[in-house]
C-alpha cells in the first residue's frame, strides 16, 4: 500500500456535488442501516468496531450524534476515551480498550481510542519512538485478535480537517453559547502543534493499516457524515446476514 | 529450548528430601513473602500474574488456599475461570482474561486460565489444530502486551500429577464428606482422556513458552507448595524493589 500523505488529500468534497442530494442519500442510507443493524443484532455472528479519530473540532461528537445516534441504541454503544484514570494507567494501555470491545451482534463506537497512545503522547514526547513502535505492534496484534477471534469488523476513520477550518470552529466555541462548554484554551496551544500531529498520524496510518484507515474529508459535515454512513452501510450489506429463524 | 515431555518428568519430590524441613522452609518463605508483597504494593512498579493449570485433583484450589491465602488479600486477587458464560462467548477468548490482568502493585492468580482454550477445547475437538495455532499466537501476543506494556511478570505453573495419584484423589472425593461437594461423575470420564490431555499440554508448553512454564511435581502437596512459594519469592526478591519514601 502506498504511504499516506495527508497534505495530498483534500479536506473537502469534490466540486460539483449537490449538498442537498447527498444529504437525502445519507438519510435513506441511515434508514436502511436501521434494518441492517437489527439483522446484525438478530444474527449475532459479527461484531463491528468503529474507531473515530481526528483533531479538535473535526466533528467527532457531531458524527456520533448525527449518524450513530440514528441507530437503535440497544445495538450501538459509544465509548469516549478521555485522559486515562489512575486505575487505567496502572494497566497496559489496551486494558481499558479491550473491556469495551464489541460483543457479537453489536456496533461499538470509539470516540478517540487506543490510537491516542501513539498520537498525542508522541507529540508531547510522553512516549518515545521505540515505545511507539512497540505500541503499534501491540495494536496490530490486538486488532488481529478482535478480527480473527470474534468476527469483529473494524472501521477506522480519520476525520481529515484543514487547519483553517479548525480555527473557524474553535472560534465558534467562544462565540456560540451552545458551544462554549466545549471551549478549552489549551485547544489553541494544541493547534500550534498541527504539523507534528499530522506527522504522527501519517506514521500511525502507515504502520497500523492491516485493518485499513479511511481518510474522511471533514471540512463539511454533510460530506463527512455521508462517507461514514456509506462505509458502515456497505460493510453491513456485504456480510450477507440472515435472520436465524426459529430456534431449534 | 528442548521440548517438554511430561512422561520424562517425575511427579514426585526427589528421594531423601525431609518433608518436615521443607515445610518449615516454606513457612519461612511465606513470612518473607508477606513483606515482599507489601513492598510490591507500595512501590507499584511491577505487576505479577500467576497462572495455575493442572488436571482435576492436581491441587489448584489447595494451592490458592495454602500458599496465596497466606498473603495480604489487599494485594492479591484470585480469579477462577470456569466454563465461559454466554456474554464471554460473544467476545474473543481473551476478553474475560484481560479484564482481570493485574494492576501495577498487584499479584493476580488465575486458577485455570486462557490456556483452557487450547487444552480442554482441543481434547474435545471444539477447537481444531488451525484454530489452536491461531489462539497460541494470540496468547503469545497477549502475554507480550502484559509483560512489555505494564511491567507484568508472568509465572506459569503446571501442576504435574500422576494418573495414579489422580485416581486416589478422585476416590477421596466420594468418601470424604468434606470433599464430596467437589465430586463430579464427569471427572472420571475426563480422566480416561489423560493421554490426549498430556499431548495438548505438551503442545502448549512448546508453543507458548516465551513466558516460560514451570512443571511442578504435584503428587505431594508439601513439595508442590514449596516449589511455588520459592518461585514467587525469588521473583519478587529479584526485582530489587524500594519503598518509594515520602511523595514529593
Amino acid at each position: 500500500m502506498p504511504a499516506i500523505h495527508l497534505q495530498k488529500i483534500s479536506t473537502r468534497a469534490p466540486k460539483g456535488l449537490n449538498k442537498e442530494k447527498i444529504k437525502a442519500k445519507t438519510t435513506k442510507l441511515l434508514e436502511e442501516l436501521d434494518d441492517l443493524q437489527n439483522l446484525l443484532y438478530a444474527e449475532s455472528k459479527h461484531a463491528v468496531l468503529v474507531v473515530v479519530q481526528g483533531m479538535d473540532g473535526s466533528g467527532k461528537d457531531g458524527l456520533v450524534r448525527d449518524v450513530f445516534g440514528k441507530l437503535n441504541p440497544q445495538g450501538v454503544q459509544v465509548r469516549s476515551y478521555k485522559v486515562p484514570t489512575a486505575e487505567e494507567l496502572a494497566h497496559d494501555f489496551l486494558w481499558r480498550i479491550h473491556e469495551h470491545a464489541p460483543a457479537k451482534g453489536m456496533i461499538q463506537i470509539f470516540n478517540r481510542s487506543h490510537y491516542e497512545d501513539i498520537i498525542v503522547t508522541r507529540v508531547h514526547k510522553w512516549c518515545n519512538d521505540k515505545q511507539a513502535k512497540e505500541r503499534m505492534k501491540a495494536i496490530n496484534d490486538f486488532e488481529e485478535l478482535l478480527a480473527k477471534h470474534n468476527g469483529t469488523h473494524i472501521l477506522k476513520f480519520y476525520l481529515h480537517l484543514s487547519p483553517e477550518e479548525q480555527q473557524i470552529r474553535l472560534q465558534e466555541r467562544i462565540k456560540d453559547p451552545k458551544k462554549q462548554w466545549k471551549y478549552n484554551e489549551k485547544d489553541f496551544e494544541e493547534a500550534k502543534l498541527w504539523k507534528n500531529y499530522m506527522k504522527m498520524y501519517e506514521d500511525c496510518f502507515n504502520h497500523c493499516n492491516k485493518q485499513p484507515w479511511k481518510i474522511i474529508p471533514a471540512d463539511q459535515n454533510w460530506y463527512k457524515d455521508h462517507l461514514i454512513t456509506t462505509a458502515l452501510h456497505s460493510l453491513l450489506k456485504g456480510l450477507n446476514m440472515q435472520y436465524p429463524g426459529l430456534k431449534k
